[in-house]
């Protein structure tokens, strides 16, 4: 069971000398922790999917880019850091779209930039440092979100969610996750109803399992069906997570996520998003700007090695969807609650 | 190709001697008609699902009532009578929930009735001839709501759908499938969206298979993107099925109907039903009345062999969902097309 501190699971652990990960590919059906000792090992993992979830991804190249550097036998800080490059651009081709990824390989080597005056072995260590400051700075600003969200969630709350956004996709308690499962610690949920999530199922596979663990009391159902649940009045509220919010208050998410907002707005149910404020981008007034991701038919006409569908045929399958800013109640972030009007009050997280 | 009054496939035919049916469990992959010579085989069939869909199931069960009393040695009327009642119910108990199969096993009953002044070959030959009537009359009903359809489509349609509701549940042409390839005959349908329909995949199985079939153009997208489609103003109509009207217009349809509707309404698309007259249920006020099926939790949780969540979970499985009148622009019946008031103008149909 959880406590308000940890959960009985972790998406990644630092042993000292390893990288430990929950096999995701396993789940839900095994919970299988694999070590991971080599920066080819973290490619593999990261290519695989074994790690997922953008902030985990970002973390699990951090400690990989340790893991490349510190068996290096370059003495000099001029060849250390070309090796340093060789490996960040290595581990970068293990997953080119995950931004996280990218970012924290950048970070790592610009802590590197212009420290000539450290020796390797210093170096090294440095880095180490700042890969375990990565992974810590994303389990405390999770616990944030979650700490932020509480207020939100009524008595009994019967809460619907989509995709995965729990600790297994981050250092730990999630996102919209987090919000649920500390609404648990203060004992404030009833129900959480898991949309299973098409194509991929990570709710079925992963927030199904995650909930398990955690002891929360949880009901599956299949994607259209959400709209039935509210029809019935069995949701309070409904809160996902997101892959980018722009400065209006737009948010990109997991394609399923505007329906949700659509119907919630129809049945006047809240409707919220949890993220990272890092998930706000400032370049981007609205979310027209966003280009949505067209993703491979096969996700739709095969599950698995099944076929599903008949073959050579047309598939619309985006990565997400884009909801409207007026149909948002209000953004979780780890450094406060934003409500309309958004372009006005976003601004404001960032003084 | 498809030509206005035949379409390259069928569900159910009959041979003379026997019913050949196209095997629908070995969809979309493999288009294979088998025959079905005995009354056990089509119990099989009808139990296995090779044969589905209220209206073709009901016609799969009258001729096997024929192919169960055709050779029966009875050579009095009430000894046949006996024979008969006993296979109108080993026939029902193959698939019971199916309203349509003990209907047409009744009406062929009570056709049996009284007709003692016939001897036994009559009576088989009555049968037969009747069969063959239950058959000619859902193909000519299914075409007539098509043509009753065609009317509320505008020219370069874009029409999303959901389920299947083809030529392959039906005698021929289906019920809001035969609205689509009517409009197609017109060539009034620029694009078809088919959900896929989850948790049983009738539409990216079947529907997706049908429209192929037809060269008619589709694209297939998870159930959850509809409302991105209509977002980005790429739905110019939704028509579905029903399996039950009420008096004052509610319809009840597969899980996921109710939550197109809304949507429809939030994007001032039309939300058409199509369906028989047989449908309107005149015991029905409102949909309020209906009680709603709760399925196998093991559809969602597993997907053929393959585990998609973790063991021991409940599932909210509803078979189907209630669409109030008020999001409904018109129902189609073969008798024409009702409008709202429906509590006004639906007994008008009746008369």
């Amino acid at each position: 069971m959880t406590t308000r501190n940890q959960t009985n699971y972790h998406s990644i652990r630092w042993t000292g000398t390893e990288i430990e990960i929950i096999d995701q590919t396993k789940l839900p059906e095994k919970e299988l922790y694999i070590d991971l000792k080599t920066v080819d090992e973290v490619w593999d993992a990261i290519s695989m999917l074994k790690v997922r979830g953008a902030p985990a991804i970002g973390i699990a190249g951090a400690y990989g880019f340790y893991l490349g550097i510190k068996d290096s036998p370059e003495m000099d800080y001029n060849s250390l850091y070309i090796h340093a490059e060789n490996v960040a651009s290595y581990l970068n081709s293990s997953r080119p779209t995950a931004v996280n990824l990218n970012w924290a390989l950048q970070l790592l080597l610009s802590e590197m930039r212009n420290r000539s005056d450290m020796s390797t072995d210093e170096l090294k260590k440095l880095i180490l440092r700042k890969a375990i400051k990565i992974h810590n700075e994303d389990r405390d600003l999770c616990k944030a979100i979650g700490e932020n969200g509480v207020s939100l969630v009524p008595g009994n709350a019967r809460i619907l969610t989509h995709c995965n956004t729990g600790g297994l996709a981050t250092a730990a308690y999630g996102t919209a996750f987090s919000v649920i499962l500390h609404s648990h610690f203060e004992k404030k949920v009833e129900m959480v109803w898991v949309d299973e999530t098409r194509p991929l199922n990570q709710g079925s596979r992963l927030t199904a399992w995650e909930l398990k663990k955690a002891g929360i009391p949880f009901t599956l159902n299949i994607d259209s069906a959400a709209a039935s649940l509210m029809q019935n009045d069995k949701v309070d509220l409904i809160i996902t997570g997101a892959d980018r919010i722009t400065l209006n208050g737009d948010a990109a998410n997991k394609i399923g996520t505007y329906s949700l907002a659509v119907l919630a707005k129809a049945h006047n149910i809240p409707f919220y998003i949890a993220a990272p404020y890092s998930t706000i981008d400032l370049e981007m007034e609205s979310g027209d700007e966003i280009v949505i991701e067209q993703r491979s038919p096969s996700e739709v006409t095969h599950f698995g090695n099944r076929q599903t569908a008949p073959d050579d045929i047309r598939v619309y399958n985006p990565a997400f969807d884009v909801t409207p800013h007026n149909l948002i109640t209000a953004i979780i972030t780890e450094k406060g609650v934003v409500r309309p009007n958004y372009r006005k009050n976003i601004p404001g997280l960032f003084r």
